[in-house]
């Protein structure tokens, strides 16, 4: 059975709707893919996930590498055991986390040593090691190590980086031929980078589709770059990728930048913004955002969004949520991480229904004209 | 319908099971009331709640008054309401609270002025004020303004603090009759108070007796005395109290603790332990406590407790556990906060079925010997 099946096309966009098969289970696309970096999504069980209607989420092979450490998890079997989640996982290699969190860093081209930003202990991993680590944990869709540069970077260390992102994406697919079967259905994506230059981006598309890999991520963007910039990226390097491999955006985004990237042909997504905003007390609805700690909430008996079925919005009220802020109550946190996290798949169901219905383009500008249409007073 | 009915009596113990009934739901007894001080039991949904067959949950009508203020939940019709609890409710006067936590307290024989604990403002209150709150409240069982003193207090500030609370007592059964029709389904409790000291407890428990409360409260225990001495308390103001009404212990205890009062016939309990423990990584089985950020649980696969049916047991290891304290995931406190809930309901559950069997002696046997038979292992 093929990995990944485009089941339609918009007509006036580059929107699809398909369908990745895995081991753990479907999942239609474009999708969300709510982040657990360290095996919890933070604040939420996977009993209010499934609730959530999740259909796969996100852990961070550099964070359970330095903790609990990999050998705990393969003891009692794979990720998804140690944390209880029975439904698929895509396990992110740390490329991005080595480049930002990792202290005294040096890149070589044969691998990156750095200390743990836990107990600074030093490790050397390779993209050997990260294939080796995501084969342990068990995850259904594995991502090689990259290097990922910030914004601004120099044309020259980019073509570096780009060069070393691509010759570590060769050994990556190397090792996981050798170390894994294609009984242990796991599927090894490439990583496009290059920055801002796309004249980069476009070197290291190609060096990839030649090593046929089983989807195509999007890295190296949301790091500072300018909006239209990332967007302009986003754009010609979805021209370029093949039509019948899943195209994977890390790490963006916000609601209305997920519409945008849908209709630019995005079929994945993944963001840490529904539970960061949660745990901060911003709510996502149809209306814009909500600022739950608010005064003008104080009396707000109204959900966090009229129109939402989630847990939170079924059984409490805006004044009840703010309440649990300004009292410090960690229910606050998940109720509406819980709800934000909703919003995003309910969201990514909106929109395959309306690329199922080739109205993505009117889809768009309503919720453009709801979402922007903000009430003082919500 | 009577309020209280007792339903079993134990042959060899003073040890009872019966039944509390309110417009909201019955109450088996001898029973456990989860502590949720500020509308919510920390870290559980009422979701949870019901999942560990909580039967009716505590909240603090001085902290509510503070914080969001009585006139939100007023507005909204009720607490319950405001916090999407629809079973019992009893509400603590705040009478602890105010003697410990609130500034510059002056106590008069009309009532308490205080500076709230969270923003400085000056307040004064009365038992009749007291007693307004809880009937907007709209609890099912509420308690009278006391004043609890702490451990050891002298004689004669015991005595003129025992007056005190039983003045306050009348006034505010008065102000219960005056602004609460029995059609409120509102019961009023007598707290008795008196220190450490026998004569004092006496006096209380008559003149309260006297009043004719639908329940009694053993209040200002708990507060640094020797444990002896407070289960010496417990013990003869039993004896003291109607055969027919309800004897609530507040804010005790440890599970030891619950299964030695209710063998001398306490019936209602509440106490912050098992959230206050499960927020500290500390979790009650029924082999004993368990620190589960402790080394020796890094590669334990087991539950928590193999005996436990609780969402955490079913799903979780203790390896799982001790990571996510170790990661300081708030997913971790919610889930050993949720066990020890269920593990003290589930402790309830089997008393009353021992007492039923006139077996009580024989459990209470073998739960110490099962408790604190401490494997270091474990």
């Amino acid at each position: 059975m093929d990995f990944f099946k485009v089941i339609g096309q918009d007509k006036d966009t580059y929107a699809r709707v398909g369908r990745i098969f895995t081991l753990h289970g479907q999942i239609e696309t474009p999708c969300f893919i709510p982040v657990g970096t360290q095996g919890t999504v933070k604040t939420l069980s996977p009993h209010d996930l499934k609730g959530a209607s999740a259909q796969i989420i996100l852990s961070n092979a550099y964070h359970l590498f330095l903790r609990p450490g990999i050998d705990v998890i393969k003891k009692i079997g794979s990720l998804g055991r140690f944390i209880s989640w029975d439904g698929p996982i895509l396990t992110d290699s740390g490329g991005y986390q080595i480049f930002s969190l990792a202290l005294l860093r040096k890149v070589t081209d044969e691998g990156v040593e750095f200390q743990s930003h836990i107990d600074g202990l030093r490790h050397f991993l390779t993209p050997e090691n990260i294939i080796k680590i995501q084969k342990d944990l068990g995850s259904d869709i594995i991502m090689p190590l990259d290097e990922c540069v910030h914004y601004p970077t120099s044309r020259d260390y980019a073509e570096v980086a780009t060069k070393r992102t691509l010759e570590w994406a060769r050994r990556s697919k190397l090792a996981s031929s050798n170390y894994l079967g294609t009984e242990d259905h796991q599927y090894l994506f490439g990583i496009v980078q290059g920055a801002t230059y796309e004249d980069l981006r476009k070197v290291c598309v190609r060096g990839l589709i030649d090593m046929n890999f089983s989807g195509y991520a999007l890295g190296g963007l949301s790091v500072g770059e300018p909006k239209d910039l990332r967007f302009n990226i986003i754009e010609f390097t979805c021209r370029w990728l093949p039509q019948d491999k899943p195209r994977y955006l890390m790490g963006v985004g916000l609601p209305e930048e997920i519409v945008e990237a849908v209709g630019l042909g995005i079929d994945m997504f993944d963001c840490v913004v529904p539970t960061r905003y949660g745990r901060n007390g911003t709510a996502f609805t149809w209306e814009g955002k909500i600022i739950v700690r608010n005064a003008p909430y104080s009396e707000d008996f109204r959900p966090l969004d009229k129109d939402c079925g989630c847990y939170t919005c079924k059984n409490f009220t805006r004044a009840y949520l703010r309440h649990l802020f300004n009292a410090e109550e960690i229910l606050g946190l998940r109720l509406v991480s819980l709800h934000n996290v909703y919003f995003y798949l309910n969201l990514m169901q909106k929109i395959r229904e309306a690329i199922s219905q080739n109205r993505f383009l009117e889809f768009k500008k309503e919720f453009f004209n709801r979402y922007h249409n903000l009430d003082p007073n919500l």
